[in-house]
């Protein structure tokens, strides 16, 4: 198999999209008018490029169009949107689809609550932005948003400030066009809507009614081991397992083949992300790493495509530390890295770790271990796809991105401690603030992070201890993350932290105690395997976006024994995670699965990848 | 009677100083030799300005040629002294002086609990700031301080910035040098005394069996009013009685045949402070101001002196506003300010303070308010002292300030709101980090209240709400407290610091709630009172130090109604105050009385004052 018969999965689109690519610039432009509300110039300006290589490429064009035009033609833009009205139906200035995307969610079916609700949040974010809030109403999955899911998001961005709430709705406004410009050219994201479906079934499963939390080896993440092995069989892997922590695996056999082997077996290619979830999190952290390469899976089976390598899925079973505060269970096992004294620990109820595995007759011990940890040397690394859960492709309009490193970090928590002294009495220059030092710091260590490219740092706690009005702080506490693309970064911020805040106390003459809480490697990625991520997504006619991880991932554990390399998809909301308003539309991950197909067509290209 | 007349209550002492000011400057070197420790050269560049006009101005110039000296000659004055030792009887290289104060606490008694941690600490302090602990042992009263106390300081100022420690071992080698002076000299702080020792047995009463809480009406409260009245009978004040809500009044009669009056009646004088005690506070926050004028009554009753206007000293009931969150309950009343919605206040326990003002049989209404209220044009106003509370006339090394103003006040609290996001994933320049926002605008605020002669600012309650270390905060609660001298200042720094708030908070993108909680009105002193006040101070041979009040008084209640000016006297310990070891001592409360007899002279001088 080569990579040109694998993307041939991809036919249909790229047969739909080649047709539009055929005609004519005038005829195009015919085909999208009304793309944009009463804003066909966008349109216009973006077909002068006409024709695209691929319907990402046209979608990226119209998105540059808008940011580069001036903000009065972007406000004029927004303003072109009729209010979201209970009354759509029967105002006729409205565009079509516009009243036909508000009738498919029901808004002129409002209760007298609903209309009520709607009518004043409209008048009061009219009154607060001076422009009308705009919504895609048929959501990340272009099925239509509830009711109060509208009415709760026009209550959320109600709160935002100005210039983000600009930028969103221009965000909305993409969204609105991407879908309906599916329809002007007959295409649907299958695959993205697969992954889409397939993670809300996962996300059935919770220990709480209300949010989703899935933690490790509860009931519903037994259920969510059960399903994903279900999921995998379906797809038609060879061989599904869940392993003795609680890992689900899949392989999907290569044809060696293909793969040069002398020895008739397949080197083999890992990948995948954890299933378990923090309290009350998100339906696509961790998860999209395994539903995306489930879906190509379903792919090649159904095309009957091999792999000159063995595809190896895992629904890792614990990452996110939240029951047992012990994070990378799945992934620490699979590694040969599974630190036995992490066995011990308990969770809220006193359950210890090894009793909760033993009563699911889970023996773990270094013989056991030793029968989950692969061996390195038969893989030719490790990729993982993502939710960014940061802001950086929102803000840069882009679906995708090639992450470069996961950032090293190192926590503190910092005491201060002054002069607790009248507020009153005590003049401004005799005085030790341990806040006004706690302030000092932070302003400026914000100047250095800010100084060095990637690297973030943030004080999360802080609290001046018994403070009073009326008295000058004797003591505050903050806590101190500071993270950097590779460890030199992370040593260099943290010696220029260190130095920042003892130069701080000292000539503020208060005291200090700072102690170090955590201290984690940088996981740069293996050159290879990004480059042949960045490879896939210009393939999709996309620009290379390149990006560190500021948050943990699996590949993190995976760095430590093999090649890593990971692909970011862009979260709606600015990138919320860890939070019920984690979103991805199906638009996304449909690029998702496609770059991931466009990276197994370039590891075919050289099975023998030579790498990090 | 005259003011020179008055003058002769201090003759012992004035003659006593006046035989050593006759001497020539050899003796009188050889007379203080030893004052310091091994360090004569200090005396005897003193001495080159013999004779002095008072005690106080020869202390004055003692001080200041060590603080002209250089930071070498300073350290080595420290450094010759010897640690403090259980040892001390034996060890023949330590100063005759020396010995004889260590011995006189007992040091060479210790148990052996004590003698390890008097060794270890010694150790310690002598590790960290490279010179020995300086303590003198005697203690503010001359009488030394016990064991445990002496163990505590040490553990206490072991924690001290170097720099501060240092200057304060200057200081407690300036007290030792005092006490010896007076034994070279026969001279004695009596008054001093006498007020240091009535504030001690007024601090036998308290709630707490732990540290002294005066509350008003309790059973502690009721016991110092009557100490109160008795202490003032025994001086001999011509009327006392206790008033409606419990302030303590004590009359001395002028001479009207000295005051010129025509209708044979004199104008009167107030003077006094509050007699509660915040808990766990001071035994001379307040005290000393009804003390100080009580000892300077028994030496008129003595000397059978009469002023040319009645001398009415108040010990009033209520000022700090701990029980019923109502402050200034006693000089309110005085002032014809009681305000009657207070009455309806709780206290903790629910009861109403109109209901304990009732079981003590006071019903206070209108009417019988009208009782208390006093007529302003019978005044000629209203003088206060006070303990500073503060550190700047420690730190000036100035035992006596003339205060300018009672600052005026405003408070508010303040709430900042950005966004919440993930501290790894967010980069630097996205954040809208509510923290980053706090710390900005407390850095730049300290720079403004700098900037502004006596003003001050002070963000005494700070935190951000729920936060994690590794999440960018996205609420900050801060309380904000403002005070300047005069309302106009007290505007202006209200006017930049919610300037500078607005600003900080639009820039970083994050909103803002503040709230004002409190606006009080500055109280600048009487040009004629605070005049009088300083030409007290120089007839001491002191000099004038002017500052303002931080923290509020009863003079702002009487201000509404008449002239006042205030006084303070040094603290020691940095000037701590609503705290144990608030303290002064005998000497300086000698000057405290003896600026008060100077300032019945001065009015004397010109009993119709013209005033503010």
């Amino acid at each position: 198999m080569t990579g040109a018969t694998l993307s041939s999965i991809l036919e249909d689109q790229t047969l739909a999209f080649g047709r539009f690519a055929q005609i004519g610039r005038a005829e195009a432009a015919a085909m999208l008018a009304g793309l944009y509300e009463h804003s066909d110039w966008i349109v216009e300006a973006a077909l002068q490029d006409h024709p695209f290589a691929s319907l990402a490429a046209l979608k990226r064009r119209l998105v540059e169009v808008v940011s580069d035009s001036s903000r009065e033609q972007r406000l004029a833009l927004i303003r072109a949107h009729p209010p979201l009205s209970a009354k759509a139906k029967i105002d006729e200035s409205i565009a079509k689809d516009s009243r036909s995307e508000q009738s498919l969610v029901g808004l002129d079916k409002c209760s007298p609550e609903e209309f009520e609700a709607l009518t004043t949040l409209n008048a009061q974010y009219l009154e607060k932005f001076g422009w009308p809030f705009i919504l895609a109403v048929r959501g990340p999955r272009g099925l239509g948003l509830s009711r109060a899911a509208i009415i709760a998001s026009l209550n959320r961005r109600l709160a935002m400030p100005a210039e983000e709430e600009f930028e969103e709705c221009l965000r909305q406004i993409h969204r609105i066009a991407e879908m309906r410009l599916d329809e002007r050219l007959g295409l649907e994201p299958t695959l993205g809507s697969q992954v889409w479906d397939a993670c809300e079934a996962l996300a059935k499963f919770s220990e709480d009614t209300d949010g989703l939390t899935v933690t490790y080896l509860s009931e519903a993440h037994k259920n969510c081991a059960a399903l994903l092995r279900q999921q995998m069989q379906s797809a038609g892997f060879d061989e599904v397992f869940e392993d003795l922590v609680g890992n689900v695996v899949g392989v999907y056999k290569g044809d060696p083949g293909q793969s040069g082997s002398a020895v008739g077996a397949c080197k083999r290619l890992m990948t995948g992300s954890h299933y378990d979830t923090v309290r009350n999190g998100g339906k696509y952290d961790g998860r999209i790493g395994i539903q995306i390469p489930i879906v190509a899976v379903t792919q090649l089976k159904k095309t009957g495509i091999r792999l000159p390598f063995d595809l190896e899925v895992i629904g890792f079973s614990e990452e996110e530390g939240v029951r047992f505060k012990c994070t990378f269970l799945g992934s620490g096992a699979v590694a040969g890295k599974f630190d036995l004294s992490v066995l011990g620990a308990t969770d809220a109820n006193g359950v210890r770790l090894d009793q909760a595995l033993q009563a699911e007759g889970r023996i773990v011990n270094p013989d056991s271990l030793k029968s989950i940890a692969r061996e390195p040397s038969d893989y030719l690394g490790f990729v993982e796809i993502h939710i960014e859960q940061g802001p950086v492709l929102t803000q840069q309009d882009l679906p995708l991105g090639a992450v470069t490193s996961i950032n090293g970090s190192a926590r503190y928590m910092v005491e201060i401690r002054g002069l607790a002294s009248h507020a009153g009495t005590t003049p401004m220059t005799g005085r030790r603030d341990a806040a006004a030092a706690a302030a000092e710091f932070m302003v400026e260590l914000e100047q250095v992070a800010r100084q060095m490219p990637d690297c973030v740092a943030t004080v999360g706690q802080l609290q001046v201890v018994n403070g009073s009005t009326n008295v000058v702080p004797g003591r505050v506490t903050l806590s101190l993350d500071l993270r950097a693309p590779t460890n030199g970064q992370r040593d260099e911020l943290v010696q220029k932290a260190m130095t920042l805040l003892e130069d701080t106390c000292h000539r503020r003459r208060v005291e200090l105690t700072c102690q170090q809480t955590l201290l984690a490697s940088a996981a740069p990625s293996a050159p290879g395997l990004q480059d042949a991520w960045e490879a896939s997504i210009a393939q999709l006619g996309l620009p290379i976006f390149r990006l560190p991880s500021g948050a943990g991932h699996d590949a993190m554990k995976l760095h430590e024994v093999m090649p890593q390399a990971m692909l970011f998809v862009r979260g709606e909301n600015l990138g919320i995670s860890h939070n019920p308003l984690e979103s991805s539309t199906n638009h996304d991950l449909q690029l998702g699965c496609e770059a991931f197909l466009n990276l197994l067509s370039q590891l075919s290209l050289n099975p023998h990848h030579p790498n990090a």
